[in-house]
């Protein structure tokens, strides 16, 4: 049977020890979706786009977020971040995310860039939250994990 | 149209004043889910359950970034949190999760209840990614929002 | 001899005990400017505004940082702020910003509406840095201070 | 024009990718001033200097903030410091403060050593404002930079 | 058999709900006890005492952490504390600590003065280590704990 | 006299600077103990032991303190760490507790493992002081410190 990485033989929770692993250039994407009312879609392409501040206040507490992943997800490793983007697209049915978050480190970084895309998708939701009750953050998946 | 509430009417970015605003009990519950491929659910099932240590680590750091969320959402205000509750069901399709989160203050705490419901996920999914690189995390979405 | 508030008859650091103070509705407001040369005013006025990244990213960590002022400032007090605004003028010298904090709290909130100016001064430095090596951040003082 | 390193072609806020810079030894200097009344300075001196805890309450603020750049500056890169140093002179006018950030890293430390300078100046404030209401933080500006 | 209040019926960790209590004035005071060589204590003596830094920052450290206990201490809620005190008393064995908190608040404060006289300890470890090798930090307990 | 590396000549606190250092693997192991009554090791084992929650919500605390250990201790570097374990032994005198925190990084690692302990303790503590006035946390020491 598979294994947990996080599990040791006793199913106890525990931390990999990256203390052998070399150093590599690693990225990882991430996308996920916020899905909201014709309204808002109309409310965010009238009054918040194409340089409105709901998206940029999203991108930065998505880039924050993305530099404090070890301090949310408790087994995570603490990592220098060379970089992280943050994408939207406003679509019909409302906010397309993509991340991507680069290192230079002895782990991957693909819940680097999953915080980064949940984080925007809860920035987004709570600035629309005024206007639209039923909004649900989804499609939240890694797409790429690339090491050099 | 309607408006938002962060948005000034330039279109610039504000927390909303709740200075007027009277202190209530308040109450919100969230809910998400991880789908996982039917591998990682037996070994959710074999190894890490009923009282495996993935649900509680993912649990512990729900709670915890609950308390920590208008350091993660730029333009929530800090709450004083009386309780935050998170369960979880393991099915056939992956692990449904449910955040339910209380204060006594000016404002709403659904945003506390989403974020503690999105740090689970992304828990379990770090927890779980060393045997499944396909999980998505979705349907974050507010059930309840209640004043009392 | 004048008296300071947070040290003890030995000279001692301490916190000022804000048990027997009533909460009250408490605002200040700070200002403060970043000296730029003519071509950083210049590429503001082309590139960040009027509605740019840079006073956005700028008014985001000014808010942030004045929900954390208890963590930067050893002896402040956790306060829960009700409203933090920022407001920033492009002048033909540089930026000059305002922030105002309110709370209802025991203590005043005039070292969180300072650490929201110096905040927003720092995050305007980083971000014109690469075209001007000689901003100077000052002016950095409280101009009202209200309990009502 | 001079280009923002921190926008792009659109003007959208972004992290400086430094994945392909090579690590090196960088240190910076900043320096700022607290204007004070002379009865401060007076009192300073008398209560507070030579060994009082006001300076050293303000040198670890400094220290401790200076670690925390990159929570607090949404685009700056998390740092190793290898150290940080913090010096005061209590002079006529008020308090000079001069702070040397160290790292062996991609990218400069000045944030380091101008958030340092920041806090440090904010602290004395905060420790000084119930004597003293027409405190002026500034003269915050990088001195040295270098690169070994 | 006596039940943990952090445990619910099946053994899952929770926090206590605070909803209904009432806020009231509480206080709690823990102490602790860093045992050094006589060498150490000498030293502390003569470099270190009555004024020096290592106590004072002894003391900002325990400050800071009180104030962030809910952080480190996952069941624990967010409480405002009106005032921490940080008492020192080097003796022939080492460093006595003592601490109290206090607040107005839904729930005791125990765990901030004993994180408080936990930090403390570590700090002055910290800063003593290099001269002594054989500390021992213990006797942190809970002296007093008063409701008003 | 022995000098503490953390005061300069004068006596003033300082970071060590750790610049021309080399980068090395280094570990280091923390013990402490968790005094209990007999009543609550008794309901440590029948509640909340083999796989309770008690000891998983304390090892996730110290997991994620020693993480954040230069935020606690203000002359800490800031260290990335490769792993964390920490494990409990269940006595009929109470818990004790063991960390290893292992980095490659050019300054040792006890300060991580020494917080991690501490904070496993505190996290104990309160999920136990329910049942429990008496406890006390001690025996707080290192034990091993490896150098690569």
């Amino acid at each position: 049977m598979a294994e947990f990485s996080h599990l040791d033989a006793e199913g106890t929770a525990r931390m990999v020890d990256t203390g052998a692993k070399p150093v590599q250039r690693r990225r990882a994407i991430a996308v996920g979706f916020v899905e909201c009312a014709p309204a808002t879609v109309a409310a965010l392409r009238e009054k918040a786009l194409p340089k409105g501040d709901v998206l940029t206040v999203a991108r930065i507490a998505a880039i924050q977020a993305a530099k404090r992943t070890d301090e949310l997800i408790p087994l995570c490793h603490s990592l220098p971040l060379d970089a992280v983007d943050v994408d939207f697209e406003v679509t019909d049915k409302g906010v397309a995310i993509r991340a991507t978050a680069s290192t230079s480190a002895k782990t991957g970084v693909e819940m680097e860039a999953l915080t980064a895309v949940s984080v925007a998708g809860l920035t987004i939701y709570d600035m629309c939250k005024a206007i639209d009750k039923q909004m649900v953050i989804g499609g939240i998946r890694v797409t790429d994990k690339i090491k050099e």
